[in-house]
């Protein structure tokens, strides 16, 4: 392999020689191989860092911080990687010591090295624009990274706010198509009171729809972002109006409202609002988690189960047993929301392990809030397209269990008062018999009453005034 | 011990004679002994029960849906027990099977027993007026049971934000008092670039202080409430105005601005709201972690560590070794926080095990978040008045720590470029020698610009236009 | 309120006249208040602090390092405690920073204070015998507190190990009960093959069973104490001849196969046992969750659900709807497999964050596991006296089950090959028509063959030589 | 490109021409895009997948239930897996409903093809030699997919117990090299009493090392495998002898020892056995951790900090700060081990998710296992190679702080008392003397006493008869 050598604090290295970043990226490389997955795994992520690099130099070139020339060379080389050029040099394992800073300086060397050959010069050749003096001018990784992190989080959670939308609209396109399946509700596993196929959809459709909004306050607190604040949030090697003109910038090129946070020095350490947002993606999962639950249930069978419900088969269900059918897709999704828990844990961990002036877990909660979404959005998008869309009502089944409950009795208590219910209910189940065989039995109401009591119309909705 | 008989659904069973409660109570008494903590340890929800018993007999009461006489004797019971009266009747295990079933009956049996005598009526002459019948009437433990959580949580939420401010305040008040010690930052463990201790602390205060907003948030959501849905939200056995008027008399008794959730029957499942309120306090113990994770690291020593604080003694700090003092104090909250992370677990795998129309672990939820409230109360309370307030800042070793620090040279790289200032920090730390007398060993800058470019005021604050 | 002076470190402090505690254990009672459970809670535990003090003294008094009438009354006040004395002035919040410094000066305090009594001086005169220079001669902390941890937790696991083993017991005798009750096996909620409802309940006593002997294996572990360490591994302040023979005498005292740990130094801040041990709590949780579980999945119904077993009813299942029984004991049961496995995180979390010679966060650990297994002791036995013993089979609903399902033509793949198996399953499902029906209308077996293969005895067992 | 078509219950799909999996994976492929990591990432799996296929064709051939040729196809097949071809066509995503169906069909559709094609036919003509019929005879999913797991991670460990062995002994050879560097001791960052740091290094790897027997415990219940289950456990579809000669077959196959689970229908859902290997990589990776915490703890500074060893520089340490080096190792060991701590959350969440007669989300577990044990092996691996083995100690700045430190007082507490002590060390702390000059100045003790009991020899070893 040909090779280049480059120079730094610790002394020589070899880096390919057709490689974009150079040698801090090379060291990673060599350092790092934890999890496998690169930096550009995530382009949201390699874009979120190039704007930030764009933005800086935008400020330092207002500033005189930075000779135009280079300015000129730093904007078009962060605008090729924006445009998704040259993401294959993002090469750094997500999980990685040192805070970030294999991750900036990868960022600040492939943008070095593209920069270096618009202004007509070699990679590796330094002295003419450097990775630390130049395009990490007026820059930490303490305040580049975290930055960039914030954006990132917010582009990835746009795809994944569209498939939970899409989720959303398929399951209130059940709830209108199922609207009078009248069933049994269930409370506690046992026959609870009336209800229709159509409402369980639509709760779920409300559900989930929530989290779509919780999405955007959790994103806006990403919004408050910490550039300018260098090493520790005091800004040191900075222009005095640095700060804001680089937040502004980066506002504009990322098209989210960023604001500068408030205390510096507290936003360089602070993880508080990664650990809010990786909570309500874990609220999400544990909706998601509780829905495919309920699905699972409602379609369980085809012969011994509740059977209400019948899920699209995806894939034959046994290698053994001819003719199963398993609820692969709910499954699949399950499984996701427990991986989703679980990276919970890790954001949590990581962030509890910050100390003083810094956080240098933070690679590991871009690399779960990152995975989580991923993985959120293909599973709701399974979900969505391989399950939702084609799940079909058995009405016949829902019928038989609501004609064959005791929980209607529900309906009567208003009449016959919670102790003359119960003691029915106790000898329907006991006997054997149904609610309106024995209440007619014993004359408690006449069969014009209890045909209106016991109609759907009436015990789905809340009884009016004529009580 | 004196006793009388009571009946339900299973048969008869002696309930002490002098008890408040009655039958179902006695048996979930029975059932359950998993924690030993019963209600009447958080007396938010003891109040929050009889606040939604009171609402929802005065809706009653209007719709003609319960006699005035009952009416008025159940009010009369429910604002005892609001006042603070019989509270040592609340008796059931917090953890409990049901859906909170046998808390919703403890309450309807105390107030039903309340309300006999206020009637003239002796205890279990329920015929006179009904646990079930009367002072559960248009109620069912699902609506009536989340709807006083929804209540709890929000009145425990407020000594809580109280004891917040007041540690924010503290942390704000140090700020200042130590606005002058200028020492160094540390990221990674690593001397990084100077700061003030009064940034250190103010920093502490702002993280903090962003979680008061989190909370009040959080509580809104738990503003929405499913009363009057009943069984599973489609409001079965109510008053088509019943659910609209309950709601409005639980917010004017509350005092919150509580509204009808959108869907009942997705409010009467969904533990959403209380997932993130668990976050919530999560996120505020891993910041209060990190806090005290600090505040035992600029502590440590007295001679072998960092030093740079001197927390207040509480006690003797070893039964083997004289005149070691330990930080107890931050050393107590940190394990406070692990059990607030875990709790937080706790309500996670409760939530997602909700099914159907229900979520029959929220007993569990209930436990797990008052209990969280009442620790993290406790610890702040216990940092703010036996630590933070007595903090002492050791201002010389700050200035030793800062004179020989090689991290100061970040403040000359403006100056010299990162790859000299690189090679200058290298060569101090292999030599032992100051910063300062390389440069000018060097002659790399005269002694007069070194002194303005590492006085405190130039490095903790962004450098100027002279730049 | 009479009280004494005493004086430490810090100063002089008035203690209740009457309190057998002294000076550092009212600091500690001032300093904490986290959980409101005082070391008192946990009677092991107490136990366990007495027996360690009794072995330290006796092998003190063995090497002259303490007076022999000292001795004697340190070991009559031991013993005292041992038998039950005194318990309630282990005053101590069990969550406290010192990393149990607390509790072992609350120990050694009330010791000292007893065998002061028994020597005939009054409380308080320490000058007679004293807390730290006699009663925790030759100890620090950090050895004596995780040596009675070791042994608290062994005690608490002796009842949990015997509840676990009756619940075996009533599983494996519904195991027989249950034995000739055929019914279809599910496999993700989804009809399989055949079984006895008695391979059901036999597989849950074997599940929990093998728990039995991993917490023994567990409870091994804690045998390797640390005594003899003191401080810091080092032995510092110890006879060379002292560490042998204090956990010699411990292991005659406690009855429990103690052994000095291999290394000190490592075992003084390693929480690795108990990481493990909790682990097992953690695995017997999964397991009892997942039982329970499924006894709420197959007593769902009464009418709507499986239905192939009925649970004892408990208690009246709901406020509104008369006759509803539900689940009670079981949900409480996972309800309490939720909180240990999150008790297991609060430990994992305490263990990580030990530093250098000491885990500061031990008394968080302590906390857990004693909670833990108080719980899950509590839970086993409810569900085996509240639950288990009266489970009854609905032997109807399971044949009907059976006959109907489209599973059992997995018994006769072996002849009609999988993919003809398939096409036949497939059409009964479709046609809502039977296995039997179909194979005989297509001519495929003959009805004799028919009722072999399909007969309980051929589905249950492995297919034989005829084959 | 290229298809063929084939066929299964839910009708025609096509497939690439030149693929060795068939129709049942390109459902999966189809169906399942969660985590993007398909089986083939971790070869242990496969080969452990065509290990239980040969294993199943061996005792199906001597029970006459495959035809001679067939099982010679199928066996030559399994060991070109075996031997590591066609391993890239195990294609289907690791998480995916279905309980391993996917994974199952995938590796009995590609030995299918492979087999065919040994027995001159073309990939798809199924009816020559079936992948459901011959490939997966007497087997289930249910049971071939488990006990595939258990070899696996058998065979992941091995490599995870090999680096650990290297860590150990590096540490160990640190422990040798520090012997002589007599450092303080901290507890609760607080000095305690002396130690060398070989002992500290030492303590590391006795901890880590405890950890290799506890894998090897662990592994040895994954021994116990339900092959021969078939679909619940019951061994439907199975000759009587078939199991035990199956399962011998893979002892001998694999090289592990192998054993039939006591009760095949509690080994068919039961996941507690992974539980508890989780478990223990928990376990180690909490002690990674706590070790990684105490690496970074002691080589802070490197002038504000302990300062106490100095880890090897891998890589500059920051983008601003010139001259910084970071602990970039250790944390991202730290990192990894939080993400194991997630991972077995994860698993616990799955196994918890166990229904009836079959646990569905046991892919989930796979996954997580399988992935902290690859990360865990190259984490240590780097540590080891990239940290441990070059770290050097700071001899002048530990005999600093030593000489510095109160906390060699406690040598002397034997001859002063615990209370006289405090009162030196109080006045040591306040005044900034030294212990020394004090005891001196008070005429204490005099200075050859003085010399003997503060001589690391004496303060490092239990004081002996001389007392």
């Amino acid at each position: 392999m040909n090779t280049r050598i480059e120079h730094d604090l610790l002394g020589d290295l070899p880096v390919p020689a057709d490689a974009w970043y150079g040698i801090q990226t090379q060291r990673a490389l060599d350092n790092f191989s934890i999890t496998g997955v690169p930096i550009s795994h995530f382009p949201d992520f390699v874009r979120a860092l190039a704007m930030v690099k764009k933005a800086a130099a935008m400020a330092n070139r207002d500033l005189g911080a930075l000779a135009p020339h280079k300015a000129e060379a730093i904007l078009a080389a962060c605008d090729d990687i924006i445009a998704g050029h040259l993401h294959d040099q993002f090469v750094v394992d997500l999980i990685q010591g040192g805070a970030g800073t294999s991750t900036n300086m990868n960022a600040n060397e492939v943008i070095a090295n593209l920069a270096l050959e618009k202004l007509g010069h070699g990679r590796g050749e330094y002295h003419h624009l450097h990775p630390n003096d130049d395009v990490n001018r007026s820059q930490s990784t303490n305040d580049a990274y975290p930055t960039a992190v914030c954006l990132a989080v917010q582009f990835a959670a746009e795809p994944l706010e569209r498939v939970i939308i899409h989720l959303k609209e398929s399951l209130e396109q059940k709830g209108r198509q199922f609207a009078d399946v009248v069933k049994m509700g269930r409370t506690q596993l046992q026959d609870a009171v009336p209800m229709t196929l159509g409402q369980e959809f639509e709760a779920f459709a409300v559900n989930l729809g929530e989290d779509i909004e919780r999405l955007h306050e959790a994103s806006r607190l990403l919004c408050e972002v910490n550039l300018g604040g260098t090493a520790i949030g005091t800004g040191i090697n900075t222009h005095p109006r640095y700060q804001a003109l680089a937040v502004n910038y980066l506002a504009e090129i990322s098209g989210k409202p960023l604001v500068s946070a408030s205390n510096l020095v507290e936003a360089s350490s602070d993880m508080g609002a990664f650990v809010l947002f990786s909570g309500i993606l874990k609220r999400f999962a544990v909706k998601l988690g509780k829905m495919c639950n309920d699905l699972r249930l409602l379609s369980s069978g085809p012969r011994t189960g509740l059977g209400e419900i019948l899920l699209p088969p995806m894939q034959p269900g046994s290698s053994i047993m001819p003719g199963k059918v398993n609820p692969v897709i709910p499954e699949a999704v399950n499984q996701t929301a427990y991986q989703v828990i679980a990276s919970d844990l890790a954001v949590t961990l990581a962030a509890e392990a910050g100390q003083l002036q810094l956080n240098a877990m933070e690679p590991l909660i871009v690399f779960n809030l990152l995975n989580s979404m991923k993985m959120l959005g293909s599973a709701c998008s399974m979900l969505d397209e391989r399950c939702i869309k084609d799940i079909r009502a058995n009405t016949e089944q829902c019928a038989r269990h609501l004609d064959n409950s005791i929980g209607i009795i529900t309906a009567l208590v208003p009449r016959l008062g919670y102790s003359n219910a119960t003691r029915i209910a106790s000898k329907a189940l006991n006997s054997g018999s149904t609610v309106r065989d024995l209440v007619l039995e014993e004359g408690l109401l006449d069969a014009g009453e209890l045909d209106r009591l016991l109609s759907p119309r009436a015990m789905l909705a809340p009884v009016g005034d004529e009580l």
